[in-house]
């Protein structure tokens, strides 16, 4: 069998062993991703028993965030259908988030025994995820500015978890501390590379492939880096109209008008060197573990024109 | 300083090492409870560092299911002052509860060096209280008489942390297994009984001691023990009437009428002796370990008149 698939079946004997019936019912509705946390994973520490255990607790964890992240964002959709609290509310998406972290907590304490910094690495990194979320909400209350807010806050809410899952795979793998911590610093590059890259196909996608209407972010009030860089290159006279925007319906003239600004400022491609940069960084500091298929990962990502 | 002020500081140092000003702020409005689940562990292991650790780690899940179970319940009352939902909403409370829940979890793995159990029957009791949860919204949807169901329930919400707490301070006084079990088992029939005459209470105290409403469960759709004993004792007819006010405002007349029915039914009894038979099953199970003030607990929560 397939190791994302062998991920796929653990997570499933998780809920399952649960014994709850409303809870696979619920979890009927969840749509598998990318599984980029399991893949680093697997890439830096084999196929195991542990590296399959390790994958499924991180994407509990990464699937119990997200259904919190799609209440608090008022999100309905996810990966091109409907969200759970679409689906079936925000109480349900509440509660199965829950049960998802708590499950996923309760299966990773069975590290500790041969590796015991895993338990705490992991369970860290989600105190970050999660003020990471509130620093989210707060900066999208109004329009943000401020370039170091914003990279603290994804740092927090997307890298955290993918550092701690290359960090905690590079420990699987018996690497030295040093050399652990060189993956970590892949792992975190990678989260905030992704993050921006992300954040700048909001803008420059077609609907089609985001799944969801473009310039989402920005009509959700979040301030993403290209916005800021756009905001800053703009005359004072054009900083008001952006702003005016912001955390609206946005009308069809002022949407043309907003991708016509990113157009003739350089903030979309300020915001993509910046990624590029972080990722160069990454595949720099594990340049010495050869692991091809991590350098092959980040590049694919960053390997865009933009 | 007392050992309740010590575990007060103790979470407030967990928040401040958070770095989080936000988190702060937000953790400002949150009640401070009795601390049932903390007097149990001192009572059982005495005050160390070690009980501290563990009382503050309970204490954070405690208020993080109360930070949830408050959004889900949509219940504007905590402690007789205004919930966290109520003061800033549900998304700070949702992302809140987040943040405490990794945060003890986080300090719990602390324990897996000298106490390998500790960290799993904690974090497992937290997998059976989100069951709880989603057990309870459910049985909420309609008129439940089942009372296996509500038991089955309530162990899970209200008993499974109360329970692992025992259990796990029974371990860190090293009591030996089979000991340990006794405080578990006690810890679990504390917990139902408490919920039990945490339900009758509704019916029977006053809005000023409850600090809310009376009938407030049946209101928000909860069939509790006594509505189902009540249930079954009423005529055809009755059984209707009762059923038309499940999950409505309930008129005056009504609510007088339904209160006659418990005063002329021993529904309130009923329910009272099974928690009374649970609490003294509760003391009979460590009437070995010389635990004079947990059976002092015990006996002034049983110690009333219905």
């Amino acid at each position: 069998m397939e190791a994302l698939e062998q991920i796929k079946e653990r997570m499933q004997s998780f809920l399952e062993a649960l014994d709850s019936p409303l809870t696979l019912e619920l979890s009927k509705h969840l749509q598998s991703g990318k599984m980029l946390r399991s893949k680093l994973v697997l890439n830096i520490a084999g196929v195991s028993e542990e590296s399959i255990l390790l994958c499924a607790v991180v994407e509990m964890i990464q699937s119990a965030s997200l259904l919190h992240d799609d209440v608090i964002d008022n999100s309905l959709m996810r990966r091109s259908k409907p969200s759970i609290n679409a689906i079936a509310g925000d109480k349900n998406a509440i509660m199965l988030g829950d049960v998802f972290y708590s499950k996923a907590f309760c299966e990773l304490v069975a590290f500790h025994k041969e590796y015991p910094q895993i338990p705490h690495i992991i369970a860290d990194s989600v105190v970050r995820l999660a003020l990471g979320e509130i620093e989210d909400v707060y900066l999208s209350q109004s329009f943000n500015t401020d370039e170091k807010k914003y990279l603290a806050m994804i740092e927090k809410k997307t890298a955290a978890l993918i550092e701690s899952t290359a960090f905690a795979a590079a420990l699987l793998a018996k690497k030295s501390p040093q050399d652990a911590k060189k993956f970590r610093n892949y792992g975190r590059n990678l989260g905030i590379a992704f993050q921006i890259i992300d954040d700048i196909l909001d803008i420059t996608a077609t609907q089609e492939k985001l799944g969801k209407p473009i310039l989402n972010d920005f009509k959700e009030g979040k301030t993403t880096l290209p916005y800021i860089y756009l905001y800053h290159s703009l005359q004072e006279q054009d900083k008001e109209r952006l702003k005016k925007s912001f955390k609206q319906e946005i009308s069809q003239d002022e949407m043309v008008w907003i991708l016509q600004q990113f157009q003739q400022s350089d903030a979309i491609k300020r915001s993509f060197r910046l990624a590029k940069n972080l990722g160069e960084a990454g595949m720099q500091s594990i340049s010495d573990q050869s692991c091809n298929k991590l350098i092959a990962i980040m590049q694919e990502m960053i390997d865009r024109d933009f």
